[in-house]
């Protein structure tokens, strides 16, 4: 995959830091959303960054690896979960219509028949991924048509004026995918052993977390741990995971802000990172996961998220809930007024 | 002072735990939303709040110890803010403007004669307080009258329909005030020695902070340290703070959401949860400041804030910055599908 993905240019950056430096408030008063308005000023290349059409992606797949006990819930809740977002009564519905986003579900592989639906883009690469537990959850052309459809489906986006892209997901058992992901991408020796980032995921119980862990050693023991992102997305990955993957990497070519919601969205971004580094620049943690393997992830990439609110719902929620932080930040960087402009005394005056 | 605050029946929280628990999500899904979407129940004693007309009040007013080098900004800055917030440019306009909130600002005691404003309420109790390091900063009549001024203005708030108000302030020198209360109210035996809780308010240098700290000591052997909240307030408070004080009493009373923002802020609240503790379910505490004593005072009243942003800005941005969690609580609360609605499986099913 031949990704090209510029580094967003630095020489902004003073002229944007005396931009917020100059707004009524003392230096730095508005903490976390100035650093934040610099980087949404640096993406976009301007002193006046907006974020134009605003959007939420949700990739929906299934886990072979489901059926042998990793999850709370039965595998159908994919299916009957993508249902509740085409009929608007979902988490991330009900955050998207408060903040205005747009919101797109993509089946990447859901084990069900949809058929033609509003709001549904059909991408399925498969009816689910492969147990893991028995074989690769996916061969080396289904990994790559995920990443390139996603790729395809972040230049569409852009095409239509999006300049800002939240993503979720939706996959019964992908919190132990992404733990797999997370494992290999990020490994033992730097905090990612995988007893410490394998959590409850929707909300198993103490012999149901036992066995999770059991389960993924088991697959480990037989498929290794590959340290490439293309393998470990084939041996681990799901449909989901990796076609987010490539809209990841699609997005940051085409210069949009990528909003990183929780642990699955963020083992996506280690698959992308690890493909295309540069991809860093372009994105926004929304929040830290409940999830003790996103913590791990966080510090992997030596970032700390916007929100700490213990969320563990996926579906992008923490992103939806994150944007109008992002819209302060642009907003403050446009609307308010200088010191010089409303001639109020400056600092030791 | 007269208080007539209802403690919030709780019968209501089981209906409501179960209203929470029956959305499409694993249980507790939504972490630090759920708790708040029950709290916004009771305090509404319905299982369908609603956010009705929001509104931030921002009271402003001076401190006679500015002028003693308290603060790294000239006490004229304080109403050339009021004039920014009249002329829309400030940090609290940009963000009340995006979040759909009402403002209204208050003149509670600006050593400037403003005349009538549009969007100004004059409440005046004087010029600025006396300097503290001289003598009690206020009246017990001007105390009094700053507090029954407050409630008059929560009635009046609540009288036009809106049922949840943010509390802001502008006072060069108010964050003295606030660790001078803080130390009082709180007290060295609980975490909130003076040392602890003055902090570098609008950025002083280390010198202006050791210097603010040696005044606050001087001001501390002058007064003593009243630990009763109206004498701490006639000693040792602002204007806008005694007058937001009131208003708070007056919102709960009305059964009003109270958000609650940064350090001078939950000053105020102090004294108010001091003349009545049954204040506290009626508030949501919207952020952490960074100014240190901030801190002490969410552990005094053991609550934890929505969110971390590293602000130190006042005018109640961070209240405005949370309002969309709030709604975000509410909404979730009245729009989600449940499982049995939705026709989703449910866990262990």
């Amino acid at each position: 995959m031949n990704v090209e993905i510029h580094t967003p240019d630095r020489s902004l950056a003073a002229d944007l830091q005396q931009r917020i430096d100059r707004k009524t408030k003392p230096l730095g008063a508005l903490g976390r959303l100035e650093p934040l308005a610099l980087q949404l000023g640096l993406i976009q290349q301007t002193l006046t960054p907006e974020l134009r059409q605003p959007h939420i992606m949700v990739f929906a797949g299934d886990h072979g690896a489901a059926r042998a006990g990793i999850s709370a819930f039965p595998q159908d809740v994919t299916w009957q979960m993508v249902e509740n977002f085409l009929a608007g009564g979902a988490a991330i519905n009900v955050f998207c219509r408060q903040m205005g986003l747009g919101l797109t579900v993509i089946d990447s592989g859901v084990n069900h028949e949809f058929g033609r639906r509003d709001g549904l883009i059909g991408a399925k690469v498969g009816n689910g991924t492969a147990n893991y537990l028995e074989e690769p959850a996916m061969s080396a052309g289904q990994r790559d048509a995920a990443l390139a459809r996603g790729r395809e489906l972040a230049y569409a986006l852009a095409a239509n004026g999006c300049n800002v892209v939240g993503f979720g997901e939706m996959g019964i058992g992908n919190t132990a995918a992404a733990s797999l992901l997370t494992h290999c991408l990020v490994g033992s020796e730097r905090g990612a052993d995988l007893a410490t980032i394998t959590g409850r995921g929707t909300g198993l119980d103490d012999a149901g977390l036992v066995r999770k862990r059991e389960l993924l050693g088991q697959a480990l023991t037989r498929g290794g741990r590959p340290t490439d992102p293309l393998s470990a997305l084939a041996e681990y990955g799901g449909f989901e995971i990796a076609m987010m993957a490539g809209a990841m990497l699609g997005a940051a070519e085409k210069r949009m802000t990528l909003l990183i919601d929780g642990f699955i969205v963020t083992s996506a971004l280690l698959v992308a990172h690890a493909i295309a580094p540069q991809i860093l620049p372009y994105c926004v943690f929304a929040h830290r996961s409940k999830e003790p393997g996103h913590t791990a992830q966080l510090k992997h990439f030596g970032v700390g998220p916007l929100m700490e609110l213990d969320l563990r719902l996926g579906e992008g929620t923490g992103a939806a809930l994150a944007f109008p932080l992002l819209q302060a930040a642009v907003n403050f960087l446009n609307e308010m007024a200088s010191f010089d402009s409303a001639g109020v005394s400056d600092q030791g005056a």
